[in-house]
């Protein structure tokens, strides 16, 4: 299998514009195409051409990144009618590293099997400060061989790579993770809750509990968001709530009953409901306050 | 206040045993009692001295430990008629290392103060090799100057000493240690049951979640377990069920409404019903399992 050497990007937001300029960096010719062509200009003045159709990127590249905000904009680019999936060469390889439903992905890869297209999800993780230094945490799901070819692509991006399964692998491993950080969270906020009712410092007490085996990344960096009732993001409320609402259409499309997924699911709805989206998502504890005192 | 010399000590089992030998390295006085004057055999040989009744060992020391199964074993013991707060001379400290109700616990220091008998609660974590190591996490609750004067005992024992606050909120923090442990278990055996749907290789999965927020103590050693369905203890379900029903009271108490504490608490509990009550306890993942496919 040929190397590769010309990527297409599409989606230039606080993400994909500095995984592009990584690109750039590692020397890989790259072609962008963005609705708005001024979204373009950074990469184009780094060296990135611009294109004025999916279409035409699509056509012209040996890889193509998606990097854009929900599930539709991804099938909308990728299966639309003037999509990949029309002017796509065969052999392309697409990447979505946009956070998506992982149900939605085997129907994509699917689709686009059929015109001879490949396709790997490749998620991340590590934020807006990870893309810019080239260290994302990327999850990939789909075939082996595809994914050995892009490691050099991604590689100019992430820094712990792991290809986890079959197409959706990725997604889904993304949403047990946003699923997991959201537990955890509501764990300690409930814990915490309990221990007030006794005299306890809570920073002490996230101290002693630091120590064992109730230890966590979320303890060590949400739970003393909590005890300072202080949610400058972070990752906001809002967005936390949009991948948990993947995990929501995700559990109802296998029919899985897990219950305590399920309250953090609506948790998290709850918040942003009451409008607080803006916050850091450690604000989840808002409501487990809220919850916790009925009779108040 | 005089520097503490005689110790005596009431519960000789699996963590006791290590604790008085400690005690007794140190250089401190160690009297002993146990109901079956045999358990204490191996104290004795190391030179402790026995007391055939608990009354009798609160009158000579300056500072008593107890250190056994459950809330009714302290009251007994220290409320009893033949107990502490009958035959503790005033100024004598208690300190229970037990893991017992924080509600309880504070009705305890109070009946105690009455006598002019100090207590203190320091509940630990670490489990039997923290025990023999001298390592034990120990979480107290309780006076300030109580707890100065206690350090040197503590000292013996164990190695994180926090005062956390008031009487109770040792067994409190305890309480939220053991809580947020087995809700992480739960989130991550609920995470896996929907990653098992979509071809996700869960060694793998764990591993990109260890790079990440999701990352907890849970993680790197229950995770494993649960993958491998393979529970040997560890911790036992029954006791890890014996510590969630200590915060069911608790929560019960204080009116308090956790939905996700709550569930835990009952998911232990089918646990331990259906007969895996000697499993470790993030076999509690096998209710997980049992719940997330109601239609088949």
């Amino acid at each position: 299998m040929d190397s590769i050497k010309h990527i297409g990007l599409i989606g230039l937001g606080i993400m994909g514009k500095p995984m592009g300029l990584n690109l750039l960096k590692a020397g890989f010719s790259l072609g962008v195409y963005a609705r708005h062509p001024e979204t373009a200009q950074t990469l184009v003045t780094a060296g990135a051409t611009f294109y004025d159709s999916v279409a035409r990127l699509a056509a012209e590249v040996d890889v193509l990144i998606t990097m854009v905000s929900d599930t539709p904009d991804v099938e909308a680019i990728l299966l639309g009618k003037d999509g990949v999936i029309t002017q796509g060469k065969a052999g392309l390889l697409v990447i979505d590293m946009s956070t998506i439903s992982p149900v939605a992905t085997q129907k994509i890869a699917a689709d686009l099997a059929k015109q001879g297209i490949r396709f790997l999800d490749a998620p991340v993780s590590g934020g807006e400060a990870g893309a810019i230094a080239g260290t994302l945490t990327i999850m990939v799901g789909g075939k082996t061989e595809d994914f050995e070819q892009a490691l050099p692509v991604l590689a100019a991006m992430g820094k712990t790579i792991t290809h986890i399964g079959e197409h959706g692998a990725g997604q889904m491993v993304k949403a047990c993770n946003n699923l997991i950080i959201a537990q955890t969270v509501v764990a300690i906020s409930e814990a915490f809750e309990m221990a007030k009712m006794a005299g306890v410092d809570l920073d002490k007490a996230r101290t002693a509990l630091m120590g064992g085996f109730a230890n966590s990344k979320a303890m060590e960096v949400h739970a003393k968001r909590i005890i300072d009732n202080q949610y400058t993001p972070g990752f906001k409320a809002k967005l936390h709530h949009k991948d948990l609402q993947i995990v929501a259409k995700t559990l109802n499309a296998y029919e899985l009953n897990l219950p305590a997924s399920q309250y953090v699911i609506q948790a998290m709805r709850q918040l942003v409901e009451q409008g607080d989206g803006e916050l850091d998502s450690a604000a989840v504890a808002k409501i487990v306050q809220q919850t916790a005192h009925p009779k108040s």
